[in-house]
């Protein structure tokens, strides 16, 4: 192994830099669990058929295949070959079905894993990434409310992340669909799509599209000014009704939305908003209510977070299974910010206490002192060799420790005192009582502004 | 979708029992970071160049395809051809070669994650798992003190485990192969590999063994003594000098395993033992001193942890990277306690409370209750529909959830009242002051004792 380079698109992080990745997951995942969303994990492959069952998917997908495999293998039908999955949708919606005799519904889960896809790696596109997606299933029902509790629980998990600025964008087919249908457009699907691409072609573009797809410049006008519509509170209703459209599904579409993003407002913060904004179409899924789609101003036009209600996420014999849910991209999110050196955390371990070692014989003392340490929940370790004290402190300096604890001498001289190596600061310490403050007992976040 | 069926070696979870898994996953995670070990994650795939590095492989690896990959990819060499990582040591070595330059050693890292192998799928035996291993990595130069540290943070780490019964044995490489040099056998390795075998194949055919790799019944004889010493405590070094042979490596041997030995030992419990095993020889792998292999009853000879120390896990044109470790395997340990029904958690959601909802127009009241418990800790979820009270406690039973939170009447009559499911003591609380017990306030891990 004499020099290995990085393979692009699998990032991966020094440990500093994953101590920031992994206090962003564990936020996250408290948020989550403190919702009472349950964990799950699936295996990391399905089926051919299964992955290519939405039909024209645009990932793509990696193929599994066994190095000594048979080579009567190669043949296979789709049902036995297997592929990493490219989202943690399509695997929930399998285990929905496979394991649903066993479930309790709604099911309301959360699932963190790693994703697969095999795409030309570019900014903002990983080969291997990390998903955070909470979802609530029903079975053959699912109420409003669980588009309201996503956007709720989304918006609070967002919010608490120390990083760059984050908003959550929300919209719902049934109002913009309702809309098009209110102006007299008959398919609103060709008007869906066009307006998905305002962001990317501008309003010239998407008005030219929406001739050709038919609508008189009238229409097309009242589409634009409807994607135009933005706001962080439920007055988007009366912006909408300005416009003079009305169709029974626009009105159960704007009631949804404007329930929502009243609810998830109070998340609402310096570094996070959750808005109605009506250009949000994300035309190319299949959702049939609420929509999501979650930026941040350090990703420019990336989304970062997306995700909806279907009606039917899964089938089977019996059932229908609705669902609704959010996906967050962990490393979409933080690959970009913590390769620009935008994001950190202050040290690369957890450690909060290096306990240093005065001679190889008293090793057992400043393994005593770690004991103790540990056993009221401060990360410790202990100095691993008995050095001068200088290259002792450098070792906790290296890594980001801020304390150096230094046990009775080795001619059993003195006190425990503990020196916190930020400040110099040096004094008495009793290893059963001694307590850093708590925004020291754990590695932090550190964000840095560069200019880029 | 019609039906789906499990696919055989990818072990899938129910919520509840996935719950269970998180909280050992969590509970070795905390010890791991009580010591100071930092988390990395690597990449899922690796060269198939590195891959196939240790040569004589018996794992059998997933290459990757990409699916509309080019046809003249089919002839790619192995350092083009991508495969899953089979366990998470050949990772970390090209990762400590990788980025040595930004690393501090010792390097002492954790890492949980998956690993895939396409082995026949078996008891035991699985085509993805989750592997949890500490390292500790030197640059150039590692100390014993990194065999005891790991030696100990391991026995830490399973002690806390409340699961069957399970054994961590240790053994020393120099210790074994002083002693055969002692003896007079110039090349220990074939009677490294024999010894291996005690516990499969039994001693007379080990000796058979012994005989036939060129040692006189006398030499064999004292092998096989030496393999049935096992101790708790170091009283092992009398045993084994009671058998008369004398080496310098032997003394190394013995002296460094009994630290280790005698340094993990508060850790044993009922449940957990660390023990001087001379039989453990782990003959297949390079190891170079310490070896580990950890057992529970409930799997008979199947272990499920290994490790030891390599005085060359890696190396670049610079440095040698001399390392000691210990691997657990997290779905080995658990899927078949699992799959039994010997292992589960009590509640199949992280919610410890349900505010029930009196009626629709209230939830709000109810969305109030649940974002106040949450502010202070308590995960906590809202009823689904406004359904009967006594369906509302249904989908708690069914959850397991222990709590339910009953608000002020629809009419505004009484005041907030929560109830205590399984006792059916229902009590007035306040949602600013009330605080369930500790123990309720996660899933706590349930395990049964079952005939199998």
């Amino acid at each position: 192994m004499a020099k290995t380079t990085p393979l692009s698109g699998f990032p991966e992080f020094l440990p500093s830099q994953r101590a920031a990745e992994l206090a962003v997951i564990d936020s996250v995942r408290e948020t989550f669990e403190l919702h009472g969303f349950a964990s799950i994990e699936t295996r990391s492959v399905e089926s051919l058929e299964d992955l290519m069952r939405k039909g024209e998917t645009s990932h793509e997908v990696y193929v599994l295949r066994r190095l000594h495999a048979d080579p009567d293998d190669a043949g296979r039908e789709p049902h036995n070959v297997l592929g990493l999955h490219f989202d943690l949708t399509v695997p929930l919606a399998r285990y929905v079905v496979e394991h649903q005799g066993h479930l309790a519904f709604p099911l309301r889960r959360y699932q963190i894993q790693r994703c697969w896809r095999g795409e030309r790696p570019q900014e903002g596109r990983y080969r291997e990434f990390t998903q955070a997606d909470i979802d609530i299933i029903g079975r053959d029902e699912l109420h409003l409310d669980a588009d309201i509790e996503v956007t709720i629980v989304m918006a609070e998990a967002l919010s608490r992340l120390p990083l760059p600025p984050i908003t959550l964008r929300v919209n719902n087919r049934k109002l913009i669909e309702g809309f098009y249908r209110g102006l007299g457009v008959d398919d609103p699907v060709p008007v869906i799509r066009a307006i998905d691409k305002l962001d990317k072609i501008g309003a010239d573009a998407v008005r030219a599209d929406l001739l050709d797809a038919g609508l008189t410049a009238d229409q097309a006008g009242l589409c634009l000014d409807l994607a135009q519509i933005n706001r962080d509170d439920a007055s988007f209703v009366d912006d909408v009704r300005k416009l003079g459209i009305a169709h029974p599904l626009l009105d159960q579409g704007l009631d949804e939305l404007a329930r929502a993003v009243e609810a998830a407002a109070p998340a609402n913060t310096e570094r996070f908003a959750v808005v109605a904004d009506l250009k949000i179409a994300r035309g190319l899924d299949y959702y049939t209510g609420t929509v999501f789609e979650g930026f941040t101003a350090a990703h420019g036009s990336l989304s970062i977070c997306a995700g909806g209600r279907y009606d039917s996420l899964a089938r089977d014999s019996r059932s229908t299974y609705p669902g609704v849910g959010i996906s967050l991209g962990i490393t979409r999110l933080l690959a970009p910010l913590i390769s620009r050196g935008v994001l950190d955390a202050d040290r690369s371990v957890p450690s909060c206490v290096l306990v240093a070692v005065p001679d190889d014989a008293t090793r057992a003392v400043s393994r005593d002192v770690a004991r103790r340490l540990r056993s009221r929940g401060i990360p410790t370790e202990v100095a691993s060799s008995a050095a001068k004290y200088g290259r002792q402190i450098r070792h906790a300096d290296r890594r980001g420790i801020p304390y150096v604890w230094f046990p009775p001498g080795a001619d059993s001289s003195g006190g425990h005192q503990v020196k916190d190596i930020r400040s110099g600061d040096q004094v008495d310490a009793d290893p059963d009582a001694w307590q850093p403050p708590t925004a020291d007992l754990r590695p932090r976040i550190v964000t840095k502004e560069r200019d880029t």
